[in-house]
């Protein structure tokens, strides 16, 4: 073949890496704002409840493997016509794992790094959550290997295991670690959640949709990225479009069609629910203006872009006011079509994008820098589009909207007091 | 082979099952004392902090398949000496899924009979979480196929996951689920527990120890049966003990002996932080004389008996006044091994499960009921073991000790209010 690798690092085939590619490694914090420190463990509650605000995001690092494909000269490989990749997808690059790692190696050297990084002890981490839909083993779960890192200090005592529910298992990792600092059973300790991933697909269309990278989190009260809990919203449905039936092969099943469909639907039953509920409690309509960075989980970026439309679209429907007046006579053709048809109509889905156009590049084109250069990294997708806007937008971040995995959907938004 | 079946009950292929063996269907609340009622979704956090004390189980139920077989039978049939399994073992039978049903079908049939003993309106469940790790799928999910059952009702905003690390994901699901109705997320809403495996093993000396069942548990506020928090306390390593490489076998590999010493080692490690924290926080020594039940993980019900038997050892070395003299005589010779050779003598086992036995047999009997007759359950063994307490002994029940997981353990106190 003639693939073109670009080598972003030379290849560090230990198992536990000290140094990686790393997003947040550009952007320590500065040393007048120190992390927020972990309560001493078993303070009484009443101070923890003092103590328990703003629970989220303290640090975060991240991981790619230093080889990767340019989608141009995969274009040329498959003999695919030309942007079939890259403006079709919307794809730049796609990091692959070789043969010296994966999804293992890749969260003990992301865990290692931001402990590092951060000068965390050890002794300090209290739970460990990971996400993940690679299954190295059936049993033994990802968290087991990493209890290696807790060895030396004698930390045997951190509760969480693995979460596994395709793209979305890494948020759900997320949660029950902020759930567990909000909890009566918090002992004052950090929670850290890494999503780690390899996205591999048989030879086909999908193939190029391919990525792998892990993530890890650290989580705590007094965060600067802090999580808004009473608009969350989700959407869990039986759906056959993605899934891994064939123990034995990392290659996914998946109905392509089906998939996207199954994305945009969820997308609305989430921002639905979520409207519905911010409006019940802040008495005022919710729309994508009130938002200033969408964060979308990203198997492609095209998906991304069809994405953001779809919600102006459900914005157009709901007759918000943000809606210019070009924007709704454009629309009004739409307006009465089912909602099954209103997924297939190839004139929506153009005409939305192009009237949304102006706000996607505000409010979603920062969040694609890493999507876009790794491709999927299923549970850690989500959080490397978020990683994306730190890195852009860190002097002038105010409020996320967030939009996580492929079939199961969910949806939260965040506050970010500071950076 | 000449093996014996021994049906429990006509089984019933269908996938979603609306009568179950069960145990709590004997056992059905008096309507003088109805399941905690869910706080309305999205009351302030005020109103919720009153409502959201004792948050714990408020309903339990259990299916397993109709089939076993005995273990006399079985080692009839493996020409093992009389009495290996159900004297060396300690086991009286192994339930096993015939072709009809699995993991999921247990599930379904389990989650379906609690919401309809119960009345529970589907649209009440905020959050479901399922600990198994039999896996059917790599990527999608047990929790999407359960999403079924709340199709009708139109609830799809349902959170949680799949929690996978061998034995203990059914507790890592239920502990998330307590931890979310105490944190700032929650709406008000139950949340579920699934607990669901099938345990089958290659021909060898592990074959007798399989079994399969699937555990629901209702989680809310004002339970009946309710988790001291403060003392909790977890033991995880990175041990090659049981796990399951070969994606494609339905087998895992074991290391019987050193899966064994994983257990009691992780089983002193809990011990020795659960009594720590509680003498910190409570200022009185803990023995498990103060304990009214102990509540183990079962994988077989001998590694129970030597289990106790361990704790009964602890209380010695840690000079426990619950400790009688002639006990203190007794177990003197081995006071001085290191925590290895004490791992490995066999007079010290024969003579503390001696010593122990009428502790084991008041604190540790009335919760082998199930384990023995079903097999090992994996996640769902030690919540069987908790069914069989409250079973036998729902007229007097104080106090709990749990132990949780063959590999990476936990240990946790529960109060039992009423019953």
């Amino acid at each position: 073949g003639n693939l073109v690798y670009y080598p972003r690092r030379a290849p560090r085939p230990r198992r536990c890496q000290s140094h990686t590619n790393s997003l947040t490694s550009h952007t320590p914090p500065p040393a007048s704002q120190p992390l927020g420190e972990p309560a001493e463990a078993q303070s009484g509650r009443r101070d923890r409840e003092m103590e328990c605000k703003d629970v989220g995001i303290l640090a975060m690092d991240m991981y790619f493997p230093p080889t990767c494909v340019q989608q141009e000269a995969l274009e040329v490989h498959d003999g695919a016509s030309k942007g079939k990749y890259t403006i079709g997808l919307g794809q730049d690059c796609m990091a692959f794992c070789s043969e010296v790692e994966d999804v293992i190696s890749m969260s003990l050297t992301v865990v290692k790094s931001l402990l590092e990084k951060y000068h965390i002890d050890p002794k300090l981490i209290g739970r460990l959550e990971v996400g993940s839909e690679t299954v190295i083993d059936k049993s033994k779960s990802i968290k087991t290997w990493l209890m290696q890192i807790f060895e030396e200090s004698g930390n045997t005592d951190i509760e969480g295991v693995d979460s596994s529910n395709a793209c979305y298992g890494g948020t759900a990792a997320l949660l029950n670690c902020v759930n567990w600092v909000e909890s009566r059973c918090w002992d004052g300790r950090y929670g850290l959640v890494v999503c780690t991933d390899s996205a591999v697909y048989a030879e086909g269309p999908a193939r190029p949709t391919g990525g792998a990278a892990a993530i890890a989190m650290l989580i705590g009260p007094n965060a600067p990225i802090s999580f808004e809990s009473k608009y969350r919203a989700s959407h869990m449905a039986h759906v056959y479009d993605f899934y891994k039936p064939d123990l034995a092969s990392e290659y996914p099943v998946v109905d392509g069609k089906l998939s996207q469909t199954c994305y945009l639907m969820a997308l609305d039953s989430c921002y639905r629910q979520y409207c519905a509920k911010y409006e019940k409690l802040v008495g005022e309509q919710f729309s994508i203006s009130d938002a200033d960075y969408c964060v979308f989980h990203s198997p492609y970026n095209k998906l991304v872009q069809k994405s953001f439309a779809r919600l102006y679209f459900n914005d157009f429907m709901r007759n918000c006011s943000s809606v210019d007046n070009d924007a709704k006579e454009k629309l009004q053709p739409f307006a009465n079509l089912t909602s099954e048809e209103s997924y297939q109509s190839r004139d929506l889905e153009k005409g939305s994008q192009q009237l949304a156009k102006h706000l996607y590049d505000i409010k979603v084109q920062p969040s694609t820098l890493l999507p876009k250069q790794i491709g999927n990294m299923y549970t850690a997708s989500l959080y490397a589009a978020l990683a994306s806007v730190i890195y852009n937008k860190h002097a002038s971040l105010v409020r996320f909207w967030f939009y996580a995995s492929i079939l199961y959907l969910y949806a939260f938004v965040s506050h970010v007091h500071s950076l």
